[in-house]
Order: structure tokens, then C-alpha cells, then sequence
């Protein structure tokens, strides 16, 4: 098996691009890392995708995005995992050139969410859940995550204010981030009045419905050590059931646990060895929960951390440092990617007022469902 | 790189299930393909399909038919590239086990469409084409295939008449199918009587709305020798645009030569070697292209063949050797791994009464959009 190095890394701001369509978001984050790894072409492109079919009448994007990136000819396909699409697209590419199948790879993450009316994006998330025994009782997907916030609160003896300290992390994270979707600090105060969208989760606990796309380009690294970014330390993917009611036990994310202790295996490290921490923040609850899940807290502990500034820039374990999930924003298919492009800027140095000081080793989890679908990725700096 | 193998098949017969949901469906395939392969559980799953979101109103398919299928905890991902999402899938379990950071891997196709209203079956399946350069002028799908038919009849000077041999071809083959969709002989004369559907094609140029799911085993060879039923000589993938108008050439499928070239390298064989070809009929004008763009037949001459019976299971190049999309039938997703399957038959003497006699190479070809994404794999005996 080849070792594997990230050699370039774009993005796009997230935001409502009303004015770009789906092609030319990735097309953009596509030639921003074309650019940045010093590459004219490519052998393969997998594109991290969840809605396009449902929200832009378009699958098949692994040709359509290839052929307008100018890479006609090449090997392309969409990999797809609900809101772990883009690290499913990332642990495909990884494959790909570790079986020495291809040198030069591109993954892409994209989603184009502000198109849609509002009940069709709600709709299309809840793909994510399990028809036939979640969303056919008419719960939506935050439904399902208010649910296990709710149940975390009674087991635990936590109130609701508990998980300010994600929000107000994320959005402090953000103002410095100019690829974030809100740069608007959020305080205490501010989040305890927020509106409640399926108590107990609120606006301000919830990641926003939009626009962006992402991309890192691979290579062996044996061949590219001059350009290379980061090292992959670490890859793993596992899966627990879609419904929520048929978990082991609803507060434990096992695919979380399962896909964390390969990724310290193959690493070999454990969590005080990792300098920041970019995980699926789409609701508070999740954070709370990957936190626990990862081995940063004990069972029901992970919110504490928040409450603490144990995830600030400068805490023990920063999380969201860009902005996460809820301030830089998430558009599903392609939050993964993102978050693998800022471990790659916080472990190059290039991560500006968002450095966190000596990083030599991150970790990306992209969640797909409410834990159904966990994909970990270990980084490494040269 | 290490060689990779095929150790189990399994497939449910195609037709409409309206009896079993998707992952009932996935659920058998699977538990066929690890009884015929010896195994109780699995490193990894990929699951290749289409339309699930938009027939099913279910994204997430990996963790979902993974779970099911009793393997909670394994990696699991959804693969998709249109029509071709089957051997896509199958392309990422191949790396999957090449690279080695899979051993037992798990590829399905799956496709659930006799759920749908037929207008949302219709849109769904034009995703596969360019919905801002094509479908939003208001064409289907089958209006951009029989734009290629045509242009063909035009520049060639060929008649309606004489692609009937292709459907004679896979309706005689699918009689002795158990899991083939249709069990009726075509004349020639029933083909000329045949319903206009987008002219020049008929009901009996179209392959059929369906729902269906095949699996494979795959495992690296050198420690899977006993078990080994087939190995993979050959996987590649090469991209055109999905538009039509944007082609070099609209009668050339560019994507079909390049990716078969490709194959013909890996392998080191060249078309007098192999000894059967299951390509992509989903229209008998894409057999046509499909011959010609594979090295077995010049420009234009793809429609001699089947005039010539050069394409029946004694003929030099049999195709659609179990019925093919036209009369096994095409549940999208899931077509690209019921070609493998039935491949598999043949190369180890389970072909019944459609064995092609003494084949020991066989190419399967698996399209996507109208040529915008070509995945060939050549498989040898052991």
C-alpha cells in the first residue's frame, strides 16, 4: 500500500451563491486546488455528494463536474453517504492511490442547497434517516437530533444552556474566516433567546442550509514529497443503524467509537496526541456527542468541555476552528472536504487569526445521519 | 497492488417487486452472494445505485443496506454515476481490496424503480444528462437516444429495420434466464409492429423500467486461491460530456474507446480475446456505438453484426448473453453488477443452457448517460 499525500487544497467561500450553479461552485474549488498543488491535470475525480438529485435535477456529477473542469477523458464517479459524502468521496481517494490504480486524484465536495423551496431541502435531508421507519411518522432531521438532545439533557442532568459554548466557539472561530458563512459573534445571552425550531434545539444550535464546494488533490507521497501538504495518518469508515431507535444505546455513537479507535490504530495515537479536532458540529447535540464518542470526554462529559473553553483555539482540544458545521456553515455533500482543507491550512501554518499554535496532528470526523454513517481521517504535517 | 478476485455471486431474479422494499431486495443479493462465497461477514460495502433519493425517497444506502444486512459496523458507501453506478461501485470495491486496506469487500447494485409514478420515473432517469444544457429544453432521456438513432440511420444509410436483430438476440437469451425480466421471443416482424415511443425508437429498442439487485465478493487473490471463481483482468473508467451536443463526435462514444483501450492495456488482450461481451443495450442504438467504440466493428458497421448473427451465444462476439438490459432487464443502479454476475456464470460453466462455450475472457461494459461515463472490466477464468 502507497502512502498518501494531500499536495493542494481550494474552496469556495459557503454562502447562497444564487448566482453560480453546481458546476461552476466546483469548478471553482477545483481550480483553487489545481492551482495550489501546481497541477494541469488529473487521473480521477470523486465528487462528495448528497442532494443534487433531489435539489438540482442533476446526478451523474462525477462526468458533468470532471468534463467542466476541463478534464474530459478521466476516470470520475460521486460517492455518496448522506452528510459524510465528502469524506466518503476522501476515503475513496485515498483507495484509489494507495492501490497505485492512480497518481493524481481530486475530491471535490459540493452541495447547492438555496435553490430549493425550504420543505423540499427538508425533505431531501431526511433522506439521510430511514424512510421506512423515521421519516414515514413525518419526523424531519432535526427532529431526530432534538430528540437525542432531549434525552441527553434528561440522562445526564444537563440544561439546554449547557451547549451555548459550541455556538459561541463556532461563531467566534468564524469572524476571522473569510470562506465562513456568518461572521457574526454570538453571545450567552444571544443564544438562550434564539427561536426554537424542535425544542430543545434552537436557530443557534442549528448548522445553516447552504452553498459551497471544496476540493484537495492527492498523490503518493513517495513521489511528491516536495509538494506535499499534509500526510494521511489515518482512514476509517464505520456504520451503525439509520433509525435512532434501534442503537445500541441512543447517546452512544458507535460508528463513531468503532471509526475513531481504527483511525488512533493505524496512527498509532491516542486523543492527547491530536492538535484540533474538526468534527460534524450540524447540531450541538452532535458535538457533545463526538466528543465522547472520539475519547476527548467521558460519557455524558463532552458538553462540559464546551462550558469550560477546553475547545477554543487555544483549549485542550480546539474544535470548529475555522468556524465548523455551524458558523462556516455546512452544505451536506460537502463539509467533509472543508473540513480536511482546514486541517490541512491549521497544519501548513496558513490558517491566520485561526492558528492554533504548533499543530502538528488533526482529526476530521464527518458524520453522515445522526450517526449512522462516521468517517475519521488522521493528518499529519511534513 | 494486489490482484483481486471474485469469490461470490448472487442476484435476485429483475422484475417488479412491489412485494419487497429496497433493502429487502439489496438484503438478498447479498445473502446470496456470501452463501455462494462462503462467508458470514464482510470488511466493507459498496452499494452502487441511481435513483434511490429520488425514487425511494432514501439517500445513505451503504449504512443502511449494510445494517441490514447484518453487518452493523463494517464501512459502507454509496457509489453513482448514472447508469453506471453498478461497475463504479464495483470499481471502488476493486481499490478497496488492490490497496489492502479491505480484504473481504461487498459490492451491490440495487435499483427500486416500479414504486414511482412513471412522469417521476421519467425526470428522475433524465438526471443522467445535462439539466441545464439539456433536460431543461424538455427532452428525456430516450429523446437524446433516439437523436443518436437517427443520426446514425442518416449517416450511415442505415434502416430502422436492421437493429432488430439486437432484441431478437437478448429476448431469445433471456427465455432461459430464471432471473431474466422478460420470457418471450421477439420476431423480427413483432419488432417492425412495436410502438413508437421516441421515434425512430420503439418499445422493443428500450430496456425496461424495473427493480432488481446483484452482488459480488471480491478478496485478494493470493489469499483466496481455492475460492477464487474469476479474477479481474481489467478495470477502467474514462469520461465524455453528458451532454450530446458538446461531443467531438455524437456517433463516436470517445468514453467507450479510451476506457476500453485502457482495459485492453491492463489486460494485454485485444478484441479477437474475448470471448463474450456484455455491454450496455440500454437502447439497440447504444449497442450499435457500444460494438464499435469496444474494437469489434468499424464506424458505422456495429449494426452488421446483430444483422449477422454474429452476436448470438455461437456467434464470434455474443453479447447480452443472458438477456442484456433489453430482456434481462435494467434497474439502473444494479445493471453494472448483474453483467459481472452473469459474466461469472459463463467463465465458470453456470451459464445452463446459455453458456458460451469454452469462454475464458469475458468484458462487461457498463454506461452511464448516453456514453458520458464508460466502466469496463475484462475478467478471466481461473
Amino acid at each position: 500500500m502507497r502512502e498518501v499525500a494531500i499536495i493542494g487544497i481550494g474552496q469556495t467561500p459557503v454562502g447562497e451563491h444564487w448566482e453560480k450553479s453546481l458546476r461552476h461552485l466546483a469548478h471553482d474549488a477545483i481550480g483553487a486546488a489545481m492551482r495550489d498543488a501546481g497541477i494541469e491535470t488529473a487521473d480521477a475525480l470523486y465528487v462528495g455528494n448528497m442532494l443534487s438529485g433531489e435539489l438540482n435535477g442533476q446526478e451523474h456529477l462525477g462526468a458533468l463536474i470532471a468534463d467542466f473542469s476541463g478534464l474530459r477523458g478521466i476516470e470520475a464517479m460521486k460517492v455518496e453517504a448522506a452528510c459524510g459524502s465528502g469524506a466518503a468521496a476522501l476515503r475513496v481517494g485515498i483507495m484509489s492511490v494507495a492501490s497505485g490504480l492512480n497518481d493524481i486524484v481530486l475530491v471535490c465536495g459540493i452541495e447547492k442547497m438555496t435553490d430549493a423551496p425550504g420543505h423540499v431541502t427538508t425533505s431531501a435531508l431526511a433522506t439521510a434517516a430511514d424512510q421506512e421507519y423515521e421519516v414515514s411518522q413525518g419526523i424531519s432531521f432535526v427532529g431526530l437530533n432534538a430528540l437525542l438532545m432531549r434525552r441527553y439533557m434528561h440522562e445526564y442532568g444537563v440544561s439546554k444552556e449547557a451547549f451555548a459554548g459550541f455556538t459561541v466557539n463556532a461563531h467566534r472561530n468564524a469572524l476571522t474566516n473569510p470562506n465562513a458563512m456568518f461572521h457574526s459573534a454570538v453571545s450567552e445571552a444571544a443564544y438562550a433567546r434564539a427561536g426554537m425550531i424542535a425544542d430543545p434545539i434552537n436557530l443557534l444550535d442549528s448548522s445553516p442550509v447552504c452553498d459551497g464546494a471544496a476540493c484537495v488533490v492527492l498523490a503518493p507521497a513517495d513521489r511528491y514529497r516536495s509538494r506535499t501538504q499534509a500526510r494521511i495518518l489515518a482512514s476509517a469508515v464505520a456504520i451503525d443503524s439509520l433509525a435512532v431507535h434501534d442503537r445500541r444505546d441512543p447517546l452512544v455513537l458507535d460508528a463513531a467509537v468503532i471509526s475513531s479507535q481504527k483511525a488512533y490504530a493505524q496512527a498509532r495515537l491516542t486523543p492527547v496526541d491530536i492538535h484540533l479536532f474538526e468534527l460534524h458540529d450540524a447540531f450541538s447535540i452532535m458535538s457533545a456527542l463526538s466528543l465522547e464518542a472520539a475519547g476527548f470526554a467521558p460519557r455524558g462529559a463532552g458538553v462540559q468541555l464546551a462550558q469550560h473553553g477546553e475547545i477554543s483555539l487555544t483549549g485542550r482540544i480546539p474544535i470548529s476552528t475555522m468556524g465548523g458545521l455551524k458558523a462556516r456553515g455546512h452544505p451536506v455533500g460537502a463539509t467533509g472536504v472543508y473540513q480536511v482543507v482546514e486541517a490541512v491550512m491549521q497544519l501548513t501554518g496558513r490558517a491566520g487569526p485561526n492558528q492554533v499554535g504548533g499543530a502538528t496532528v488533526a482529526m476530521t470526523q464527518n458524520i453522515g445521519g445522526s450517526g449512522a454513517t462516521v468517517i475519521t481521517h488522521i493528518l499529519g504535517a511534513v
